[in-house]
């Protein structure tokens, strides 16, 4: 048997494991899952024969060493800034390592180390980043392998609430962490080139400057720029392409609503309100708007943001009760932020039937004997049910494939890396079909940004 | 004689220093004047018998130390950040100090050192923070002293163009920093109070939330929040005011041209703009502006912004020439504030004959016997030319009036302060109307944000 230990069983571990547990007779895998609450790791894996759960935690350094030394393997699904201790134990025991998330610099770090013992560090092999990774790369090594040249790259993705369960107006509901939404855009100016140009939205604009995309069976939806979409820029080997843009996509109208949030302030993280415990979401409001003894939130609101009365933008709010003057804040010390997700959690939490939906969509534009062509992907993946959703699928089986890829040496190569080449992409991105998870591709007429070329 | 160190010969310090002189006679002083620039020093004291200048370099340890030790009392015109170093030494060869800048923590860690050696460290007493503290706290005192209560503290300074030197669309040039005024505002939400509830407003609102004030004579003016009103809640005792908010005033109509600015994102500071120094001005706008391939810079940012042609702003825009496509960046690596900064420079700075203005208005609200009354203070100081600007009138007087009334024992009370107590206000504020430097008091009715007490 071949022992795997997967550390952290939470929201994304779901299809990982079932995957492993499944392929654990014909591959003899043995799966150890190891989790602060033991109750949440022996759910994932019922009484299988090949599989136990443990309790782990993380920073008790004895614990950790011993269930990492007894491995062969090891997944880490914790949050990202918790990887490092992981990752320097495999490196001391010479362990195999697999984690969805970005590299940080701590363990880009150990790209030397890992080298050096032969050691595999797969990261960025979930959904976005990952899935995103192995599917542009994909095209893109074959446009190059007929001569291509790529002139323009734009990746979307968006985590998002299923057609049959959307039920609210801003077609969203939280089916990730909803902290990262409330935030998403924050820190600093969005930069992507277009065309050649450098362009730059500061926060304030980042949901004013969104680009429409449309997937056939799916309808419309839109995409508001990452902060930095030059991110891989280097690593896809992309520093001549005219075109690059990175975004997060929502169905049409969410971020010209969003919108309001961010520039009344309600976003933002970076102070405490005073006395929010004893807040109504009304006086949440109030707080961003000017004093007046007679004048309603409502119609300061409305006069701050310019909002007719029969705006589609007002229903929205009133659907969030975000005026509502009885429903309390009760959060101490919170960051506008915190206070917005909440009432917004009142809102856009699943209910027990609601299935979530990944969307992503490429565009890959290039030039190949003095012709512009232009191929679209796009991918739909949407969830069963609460547990086993379509963001830990999308998640959870590119994980558990490069860590079976890895033990099997289909995937050999040594060092800290994010699945960019063949030997990691190919055989994942087909065995995904398998599941359900495939890249719709459309030869369309390359438009870009300069259609007559001016 | 009675030594007197300056140290710093900049802008704001020909006033200082020309107050010192005229009476270094009758007060038996002798000035050194300590810089870099020996010259810039030296031009300042002309051949005045009882001055010499000396050059200065705060970081060189031996030489500094010298100059203060043969000190009787240091005044620091440096840059806020050099204090420090300064006052180490201060209170090492125990002598007084006095500076016009805001008390860093590093200052405030000193206040024991300081009084357990009896010497004074009078901090923020130039124009704002300076005079604004004096000012005020003469009327609340004044209030106070007859049985009235603050409800309301409001106060707003403005460093601005004389009215005869008044002659663009703006209805500024930068007298001052030029880059405190385009980063100004950045950095997180405002924060103050009205009528008893926290207002916060961020900063992509801050030039849109603007109040009108009028002083007699000089017209209209405006004033956008300062970041935080409630800094010096405690140390002028108002936690019980109902509304408390300090601002920054300009003509009418800045704010919303400047708002222009903010929210496409030409303010920002934190990134560096790619290829900075090859871009022309219009390249520089075009860069948070969408890709076209035959739309104009000028319709785009029209359209961003909303802006009719017939509206002011876009005249505003116009002769700025920012639109230019000759006119180059040339700044490597500049950040967005940089790069406009530069831009204004072209029209925003003093021409030869240019004179400045200090403008400062104080509301007080208060409560007596159960009615409610308001004063208003307003002052205005106008400069004479260049070199003895208004800037440099009302920052180096306070400083100058200070640092002799600590050494003829007037101002007493040692340790790190600011001038908030009658010992210090009294004296100054009475002899700077010798100077022509006085606020005009007016009784009006009050109202607050809630005259009808709803």
């Amino acid at each position: 048997m071949r022992n795997i230990l997967v550390i952290g069983s939470g929201k994304s571990a779901s299809y990982l494991i079932k995957y492993l547990l499944d392929k654990s007779e014909s591959e003899q895998l043995y799966i150890t899952v190891g989790d602060l609450s033991l109750s949440s790791a022996k759910k994932l894996i019922g009484n299988h024969p090949n599989a136990n759960a443990i309790p782990l935690d993380v920073f008790d350094k004895n614990s950790r060493s011993e269930a990492i030394e007894s491995a062969d393997i090891v997944v880490s699904m914790l949050p990202a800034r918790f990887h490092i201790e992981v990752a320097k134990d495999c490196i001391a025991f010479g362990k195999h390592m697999v984690t969805a998330s970005y590299v940080s610099e701590q363990m880009q770090g150990l790209n030397n180390a890992a080298k050096n013992k032969g050691l595999i560090f797969m990261n960025e092999i979930g959904v976005d980043p990952g899935l995103d990774h192995m599917s542009a790369m994909q095209v893109i090594d074959r446009i190059r392998d007929k001569g291509g040249k790529i002139v323009l790259f734009e990746s979307f993705t968006g985590g998002l609430i299923a057609p049959e369960s959307d039920n609210n107006l801003w077609n969203y509901k939280f089916t990730w962490n909803p902290r990262n939404v409330v935030v998403a855009g924050q820190g600093g100016a969005a930069k992507f080139l277009q065309e050649g140009t450098y362009k730059y939205i500061p926060y304030n604009r980042l949901f004013r400057r969104t680009e429409f995309l449309e997937i056939e069976g799916f309808g419309r939806f839109e995409a508001y720029a990452n902060r930095d979409s030059l991110k891989y820029q280097n690593d896809y080997d992309l520093n001549d392409v005219q075109t690059l843009y990175r975004g997060t996509m929502r169905r049409v109208g969410f971020s010209r609503a969003w919108n309001m949030f961010v520039i009344l302030g309600m976003t933002n993280d970076d102070y405490a309100i005073d006395d929010s415990e004893n807040m109504s979401y009304r006086d949440f409001v109030n707080a961003f708007l000017p004093y007046s003894p007679t004048d309603s939130v409502e119609l300061k609101f409305r006069h701050a943001l310019k909002i007719d009365q029969d705006d589609i933008m007002w229903d929205k709010l009133e659907e969030l009760d975000i005026f509502s003057a009885t429903k309390m804040v009760e959060l101490k010390k919170a960051t506008p932020a915190q206070i917005l997700q909440k009432i917004l959690m009142d809102s856009w939490t699943l209910s027990k039937d609601d299935k979530d939906m990944i969307v992503m969509y490429h565009k890959f534009g290039y030039e190949l004997k003095g012709k512009h062509y232009q191929i679209d992907a796009t991918m739909v993946t949407i969830g069963e049910d609460q547990t086993y959703t379509a963001m830990a699928k999308t998640v959870g089986l590119p994980v558990a494939m490069a860590t079976l890829g890895i033990l099997n040496e289909k995937i050999v190569t040594p060092g800290v890396q994010i699945p960019l080449s063949r030997e990691v992409y190919e055989p994942i991105l087909k065995e995904l079909e398998d599941y359900g998870i495939h890249f719709k591709e459309t030869e369309v007429p390359y438009l870009g940004y300069n259609p007559l070329h001016i």
